[in-house]
C-alpha cells in the first residue's frame, strides 16, 4: 500500500560538517538500497528547499514506520505522512 | 519538468446531482486523456478526503496552468502546487 | 491495520431537518454495523462539538476510503486521517 | 472518564545518549504500569513521527493532569488534550 | 469539574430577525438557569466580538456535552473546549 | 477590569534546576499574594499543559502590564490578553 | 484607556447595493461623531483591502464593547482587539 | 514607490456568467491601462490557481488603495499587500 | 505616508544582562529621538507582552526600511509592517 | 521560466560577526553575478524585514534550485518558491 511523504531536515547549525557529511551519505545509502528494494517507490527534491516529496510502497503503517524511523536523518527531520488509494480515474496499473 | 498538485474538490450543497455528474465524468475522462498523453503522470486519491495527489509532466508552468484552468472541475477545486526537481539519491531514472 | 480518523460535520442551516434526520439516522445504523462489523473499532463524541474521534481496522487505505466515502453524512463532513501503528510500550494485545 | 491525548516528544539534540535511554526506559516503564492500572487504556505510535496518540481513563482532569506530569518525558513533549464522552451510535460497553 | 469554554456566535445573516430574537432569548433564558443551577459559573463577553468566555461546572464531559449541545444557538456556535483542574499557587476555594 | 490572560511556561532546558525552582517559588508567593490582593482574581492550571489560565481585576491596560510585566517567569512566558466586559446575560453580580 | 482595534468588513455579496449605502453612510456619520467625541482617536485605512487601524479611548472594556456593537457594519466585521498602555519610550503626553 | 501585491479571485458560484465576463472585460482593460500608464508595472499569473502577483508603482500607500479600490474585481479579491523598497544587491537601475 | 509596525522583541535568555541593558538603553534614545523628529508618530506598549504598536511617518519604504534596520534591538525584534493611508471617514487632519 | 522566491534570513545570534559579514558579501557578489547572468531577474527588499522577494528566470526546476541551494546563505534562509507564467491581461513583452 502507498503512503505519501513530505520529508523536511533541519540540521542544527552547529552540527560538525563531519557528522553532518556522514549522516548525509548513510541517508543515502539507504534510500537508494529502500528504492531498489521497491519500498520508497518514488523520490523527488522540492525545488529551493532542504526538503523531499516521496512515495512509499510498504506492507502497513507499522512497515512504514519501522522504515522511517531507522532513516539516519529521522532525529533531524520532520514528516507528513498522507495514505493513498487507487483513483478512480488512474489508468496507470502500478498505481494501484 | 515535474510539480507535485494537491487538489481539493468542494462542490457546492446546492447544485444539481445531474450537474456535478456531467462534471465528474468530463473531468474523468480529460484526466484519462491527459494520462494516456504523458502529463498527468501520477494521480492517488487521499484517502478519506476528495482530494488527490498528482504528479504532471509539462514543458512549463505556462504549461501546467494551461492544463489545470481546462479541468471541468477546477472552479471548484483547490490547489497546491509544488515545482519538484530529480533528487540526488534517486535511482529510478523516469523520475528526473 | 488501524487509522485514527477526526470528523467534523457541518450540515448546512438551510437542509431541511427532515432530510437532516433521515441522514443522521442513516449515518447511526451504518455506523453500528459497521462497528459490529470489527471495522469501525471505536467512536468517541467530542465534548462540545459536532464531531467525533474514531479507530478504524481496516485491510489497507483504500478499504478505509471505500467505508468513509460510503457514510451517509461524507459530503458534510471533513476528514483527518491519521496512520497507527503498535506502540513499544503497549501493554494491551488488541491494540495491534 | 476519557480524554484523548496526543503526545509529540521533542529531544533536545544535545542531550546525552545515556540521558535519553535512561529518561526512554522510565518513560516506558510508568506507561505499562499505568495501562495496567487501568488509566492509559490505549497507546498508539503514529506513523512517522516521533508522538503517540493516547486515551486515558481518570477521575477529573486533576487526575489527568497528575499522571501526565509526572511522566518522565514530559518537560520534552507537547500535549493536545481533548474530553471525549460517549458517543450516541457507539455499540461498544466499554467506550463509555 | 470545571471545563474552560470560549463559544463563538456565527448567526447566518439570511436568518429572519425575529427567529434571531428567539433564539437569543431562549438562550438568555437557559444560560441564567444553569448559572442559577451552579453549572455556568462564570460567563464573560469578549469586548469587541459575538463570543463569550465561559467556567462550567460539570460532572463529566458527557455532562458538559449534554448542556452545550442543547443550547439553543449550539448549531450556530463554534466551541472550544479546555480541562482545567486546580493550580497549585491558588489561594481560592472556590475554584477546585 | 477584566482581563482574561493565558499564559505558557517554557523554560530553557539547560537552566539550572535551582534556579527554575528558586523562579517557580518566586512566582508562586508573587501569585498568591496578587490574588490576596484581588488582582489575580482566578487561577486555574490547564489539563496536561505547563500552562494556566487566569482572570485579572486591574484598573487599567497599563496596571495590567505592570502586574504582568513583574513576574519572575515573565521572560520565560508567552501571554495572550483577552478584554473581558459583562455579559447581558450573566446573573452573577461579582463577574462585573 | 487605549484599544487598538483592527476591522475588516465583508459585506455578503447579495446584500441590495442600496441597504449597502444605507448602512456605509451610517457608520461614517457615527464614526465621525465617535471621532468629535474623542472616543474613536485614530482611524486609518489599511492599503488595498476594505479594513481599518483604529485606536479607542474608552473608560473600560465595557465602554469599548458597547461602541464597538453599535456601530451599524458590526453584523459584517471581524474585530481584533488589542489592549495598549503607555511606552516607557514615549514622549507624546497624548498617547498615554 | 513599490508595493508587491497578490491577488486571489473568488467569484461567486452563482454569479451569472455574463456578468462574470463583464467583470473581467473590464478588470482586462483596466489592467492594461494601468501598464501602460507605468503604474501596474508587472503582473504575473500564479501557476494553478485563479490568483496573480503584480508589482505596483505609485505615490503613495493613499495611491495604491485608490487604484487597487477601483478594480471591477475588488469585492471579490483578497489582497496581500507588502511594502518593497531598493535591494543593497540589486545591480537593476529600474527596480528602484 | 504613514506605515503601521507592530514588533515583538525576542531576546536570547543567555544574552548576558549588561549587554541587554546596553542595548535597551541605545534602543530607547533612538526611538524619543525618531519621536522628536517627527518620524516615529505614535509607539505604545501592548498589555502583556513584550511588544509594541507603532506608526512611522516617513518619505517612503526605504525609509521605513533604514529607520527599522538602524535600530539596536533590530536583529531580535520580528516586524509586520502594514500601509496605512487616510480613512475617507476620518475627522483628524494630522491622521492624513 | 519564472519562479517568484521569497528568503527570509535568519542568522543564528552566536554567529562570529566576521563569519557573518563574510557569508553577506559572499552573498552578495553571487547575486550579482546571476543578476547579470539574467537569472535573477528582479530583487527587492520587504520593508522592515531581512527577508526579500525575488524573480527568478530559469531553465527549469532543477536549475532553480541549484542556483538557491548554492547560495552562501542558503543554510540560514526560509524559502517560498511559486511558479509564475503570464498573465493573459500583461502588456509587457519581458514578463513571458
Amino acid at each position: 500500500m502507498l503512503f505519501h511523504v513530505e520529508m523536511t531536515v533541519d540540521l542544527p547549525h552547529d552540527m560538525a560538517p563531519a557528522r553532518a557529511d556522514e549522516l548525509k551519505a548513510q541517508e543515502k545509502a539507504m534510500a537508494q538500497q529502500l528504492q531498489r528494494d521497491g519500498v520508497w517507490r518514488h523520490l523527488w527534491r522540492v525545488a529551493g528547499r532542504y526538503a523531499n516529496v516521496s512515495i512509499f510502497d510498504v506492507e502497513s503503517p507499522a512497515h512504514l514506520h519501522d522504515v522511517l524511523s531507522r532513516l539516519p536523518l529521522f532525529p533531524y527531520m520532520s514528516m507528513e505522512v498522507t495514505a493513498l488509494c487507487r483513483h478512480a480515474s488512474s489508468v496507470r496499473e502500478g498505481d494501484a
